[in-house]
């Protein structure tokens, strides 16, 4: 009998070992930068911190930004904190809030969360397409945007996120700019949305393989925005642990060249992998951000990961759960040889399609 | 000029020293166990944890209630995002939750933000009238009790807490039984209330002093309700901080002893203080649980915080922030040296006002 896999929970403590092959979760294998544990050892912090968040770790996030002053930050239990906190500060009785689609899988639930509700607009192979944007935008009380995007693995153009800017400025709608992934970019550096009534938000999950500790923050250019946030924190949360923010601020110490290094890594998964689907003749878009690929299938993509998991024990996230049910988001953080031998019997798979 | 004092976090960043004494928040002075540190030097984890929380921490937590099983218990971002999401996932359009008044600050945001109504009975002297907790019962969706209670220090009789159990499972409404001061009492143990409709809240911050960790709980007998929050979870903040798991599993290793040495300072503590109080002649409740005094004073609260900052550098809550304007919040989380000297501070300002 297979137990039918309703969402990605279902893969929870089904990992990687044991012949398993898991392009399921979105999170990084390699382990983050020593020196993020080094702060440990002598540790002995206990009492609340600001609900803002340490005024260091805000100091030097907001040195990372042009103009950008600590005030203008929140520390959040992760991006998904962040972007809870920001859609309920947001909230209208009949607000909408705008999403691309594909999206992050938790976006529509963020909206629904914050008693809003969504309207989407499709994506063009994983790109914006301006007067589809533009025609959905009327009345929207906010967008988000998530380049590069989780599950796509595209970037948006940067003359597309220019016009976005000036767009959402004109008609007084606020952008949520989701770019946790910002990092890991393959074909050009994070090209970074401005404005009044923009939202930046990221975390340390990604760059800094941190996703367990829940670091990340929000970066709000209004300061009623800033200030309902921390208002709102302060009885939902309280303070993001300290020492998750001790943590932090040490990765915020390590020299770039940590990064740069593992970008190579990322970039050479990627290649194997585009290269390995391309061959198998699959329709997929390369990555030019985060890790993922999401290629098609001539089976609907639910159906294509209950054969996956059962048939070939490898572990994958249906697009139905990001707004796609013809496509199968393979995340590729598990080293090169996984990789490989996903690949051998992701094509015995198909073999036996045809 | 006198800035005037809107809340609590007017003081944040204003803590004892410099002359200062404060008596204002209410999180412990003294350190957590030193086994929940010690946990932290070889501490190399960095990936995400389960949405409900660890297993062995459930399972440690499970043990310490009657029946419980670890499945029952979600692991939170301290008692504030328990309520947050319990609230929230049982919200109704035109749902009321009863709250006692005066009620720990929070409380009625949490219900506003949940998009809920509230609804307030008033406390006799600390003490739940059942007859107007009856009265009040009617139509809401959920109750929040609060014993030991965050400001008045009253806990609630036996009978009391059993006729609620009674009343409230009778008319189907839910009760969320906030018992994060339980460990902190001085007149009885703790009485845990059950039911089918019970999820109980509780926190590793007062009992282990780990305020900053921001690790709670909460312990549904519901299995609905179980589903439910971890699924909002999962959107709005992902697991709980690992490595502050890690320590609060450390601390349900820590021998009882510790507590019990702990109250020993807490009463004594609350003795000089209580004792004190009554010297000056305050109408002022016996505390029996928590670190709590409320006296009431012959000027409205605030300007009584007012004068007591400014004018001798005492820190206190105004009792209008938690719904009562004649009566003022002192915490004892701090050594009896500084209550004595608190006390002399007050005689003085007391004398300043006949």
């Amino acid at each position: 009998m297979r137990e039918i896999i309703k969402g990605p929970s279902f893969f929870i403590g089904r990992g990687q070992g044991d012949g398993l092959i898991s392009f399921g979760s979105g999170q990084p294998d390699l382990p983050p930068p020593p020196e993020v544990f080094e702060t440990l050892a002598t540790y002995r912090d206990f009492k609340y911190g600001l609900i803002q968040g340490s005024a260091e770790l805000r100091e030097a996030l907001a040195q990372q930004y042009p103009n950008a002053h600590r005030d203008q930050f929140v520390i959040t239990n992760g991006a998904s904190e962040a972007l809870d906190l920001v859609l309920r500060a947001l909230h209208k009785p009949e607000g909408y809030v705008l999403l691309p689609r594909p999206y992050y899988y938790s976006y529509p639930h963020n909206v629904w969360l914050a008693h809003m509700q969504v309207r989407y607009y499709d994506l063009d192979k994983g790109k914006i397409d301006l007067k589809n944007f533009e025609e959905n935008l009327m009345g929207c009380t906010a967008v988000i945007i998530n380049s590069p995007s989780n599950p796509t693995g595209t970037i948006q153009d940067i003359p597309t996120l220019k016009a976005i800017e000036k767009l959402c400025a004109e008609k007084g709608v606020w952008v949520i700019s989701d770019e946790v992934y910002k990092d890991l970019m393959y074909e050009r550096e994070n090209y970074l949305i401005e404005g009044e009534k923009v939202i930046t938000i990221n975390s340390f999950s990604k760059t800094f393989s941190m996703c367990g500790h829940r670091v990340g923050y929000l970066y709000a250019r209004d300061p009623k925005m800033v200030a309902d946030v921390i208002e709102m924190k302060t009885h939902t949360s309280m303070n993001t642990s300290i020492v998750g923010q001790e943590m932090a601020f040490a990765a915020t110490k390590v020299p770039r060249e940590h990064v740069e290094e593992q970008l190579k890594i990322w970039t050479e998964r990627r290649d194997v992998f585009y290269k390995g689907m391309l061959d198998l003749g699959l329709d997929v878009w390369k990555p030019e951000g985060a890790f993922y690929l999401f290629p098609k299938f001539p089976k609907p993509a639910t159906d294509v990961v209950h054969d996956l998991y059962y048939d070939h024990q490898i572990i994958t996230y249906s697009g139905e759960w990001f707004g796609n049910p013809n496509r199968v988001r393979f995340s590729y953080a598990l080293d090169k040889e996984k990789i490989e031998e996903g690949l051998e019997r992701l094509k015995k798979y198909l073999g036996s399609l045809s």
